[in-house]
């Protein structure tokens, strides 16, 4: 069975789609919805939004439902927000499959449960064929602040780490979209991060986090830079990524530091805290590392350390590094 | 200029285009934006979210900059909650006309003012041509409820009022999309109903109140009989409709009852306020009116008493009414 036009108009097939759509998402406050939705207090709410227009919709590790849920938790997260209420825009293309579409809504329902959080609005326009490419998806997050990580905390000395091996998912979806047949298939690292920066939080201090999706590390390390007038001094050698990663990056000739990921973060913590930084991140993933400390030499740059001593900048990405990785 | 794939990925040119984008909604919550935003605690918090998919972009009347923020306020208002807190998700085709983008940007700007809310974050999509038609704008909205407008409210012997005549939003679509050319062109309602409502509840004890929009009057009556198991009786005569209106309609063989508003309300008062409260109504717009009452005869129906004494149904809406009306 397939969308039709009349499914997003207002009408009787409208609300038998929306009936559809809301068991996946069944809670006390979409109960109380009308043309909005009543919600408790929050005292230090923390609020992001996010449009998800992957292609293809389907990707090994994930899917654009998982995708949008965890990558809007994820921004909280990174604030120290606790994922609490979400509100989902889906745009569907006339013609697409319900069947697909109950699939990518049981993978967001799934990703709720993990984030603990709850959808307590959504909406759903269906567009004619031609009018949009399947199906995009917009949602908006707000969050409870558990600690004020920012990175107005970074200074000096500071160590950095990241959560595991980067530029999974980048690497993912070029592989699929360009048809590269490997002998270990790659798995984007699409997943929630609150969980693990919960447990950050509870027992180490924590300054700063963020998830290096587009524009990958590169982008997060110039931003923090930019942001505070420091720099990120990284260690070439210490930044871990997978073998079947290098070999899709040297087929294309990018930079895994460049690469988006899905379930990555980037974090500062005082010099002090890093080792029991990394050991709990290990947990989590054997793959967490290390990779440099925030230092003054370069003013707003980030620079790459070679294990010869050498340095280079490591530019913030441009061009058209990829469309529609998210 | 046009926008250009490289500005929605992630690197510089995403960053120009964000700073270009950010200059229309300058506040101190976006200044400490990261991956996300710090907001005030909020008491009772009122949560909504809307797509917007509208064509053509620019109609007699507003623009989908105008409505995308007027559409979300008015969702916020009708449940009694003034508008706080905005996230936009703009998805761009490749291409698109950077003049264009301003001048909705532009718009959205000024339908904020009107409603005193804030942008507090936003995310930019570019996919490539033809994954998209123009734009398409997601809008996120919290709000503070200052009173509990519900349509649990409505009780049997409620009057029914509407807030203006009715349908021209679905009818200036409609002509612009059919070339219809009229001695009267119709203007889209299309305006922000934060500032009537506000008036309304300082004034009256006002019970619930829906914006008419996909699915129009039909829909809320519907919704609103079946929500109560009560019936909504509604004079026929009484529905203010323009004449250019009503032409439109007889050319196209549409009810204006079913004709999408944007800047049109119903609401439900008990008997003895309603004509303080088409008071205050008719001095935001004359053609507001009383338009029937509450009763119990056919439960969860909405029906029309002609002025010869007949009734007839007004069932829900049903069918292709017209795709990318909002």
């Amino acid at each position: 069975m397939k969308v039709t036009l009349a499914m997003g108009n207002g009408g009787e097939e409208n609300l038998e789609l929306i009936e559809r759509i809301q068991k996946f998402f069944h809670n006390d406050y979409l109960q109380k919805a009308e043309d909005a939705t009543p919600l408790d207090g929050i005292e230090k709410p923390v609020m992001t939004t996010d449009s998800f227009t992957i292609s293809p919709l389907f990707f090994n590790g994930g899917d654009i439902g998982k995708l949008s849920i965890a990558g809007s938790c994820n921004d909280l997260a990174m604030m120290g927000g606790r994922p609490l209420f979400l509100t989902f825009g889906l745009i569907v293309e006339e013609g697409f499959e319900l069947k697909m579409l109950d699939k990518i809504l049981n993978s967001m329902a799934k990703e709720l449960k993990i984030n603990g959080a709850k959808v307590v609005a959504g909406d759903t326009k269906v567009v004619p064929k031609g009018s949009v490419d399947g199906v995009f998806i917009n949602i908006s997050a707000i969050g409870e602040r558990q600690a004020s990580l920012s990175q107005r905390n970074i200074e000096e000395g500071d160590v950095l780490l990241v959560s595991r091996d980067i530029a999974t998912h980048g690497a993912a979806i070029f592989a699929a979209r360009e048809g590269i047949e490997l002998d270990n298939q790659i798995q984007s690292d699409c997943a929630s991060l609150w969980p693990v920066i919960e447990e950050l939080m509870e027992n180490v201090d924590i300054k700063a986090a963020r998830d290096a999706t587009r524009g990958g590390v590169a982008a997060v390390l110039n931003e923090w830079a930019r942001a505070r007038g420091l720099t990120m001094e990284i260690d070439e050698e210490s930044i871990p990524v997978s073998e079947p990663v290098k070999g899709i990056c040297e087929i294309l000739g990018f930079e895994p530091l460049v690469l988006a990921n899905e379930g990555t973060f980037v974090a500062a913590v005082s010099s002090k805290e890093a080792s029991r930084a990394l050991e709990i991140l290990k947990k989590h993933n054997p793959n967490a590392a290390i990779i440099g400390k925030v230092g003054t030499q370069y003013p707003k740059k980030a620079i790459l350390k070679s294990p010869w001593g050498t340095k280079r900048f490591l530019d913030m990405p441009s061009g058209e590094i990829l469309p529609r990785i998210c």
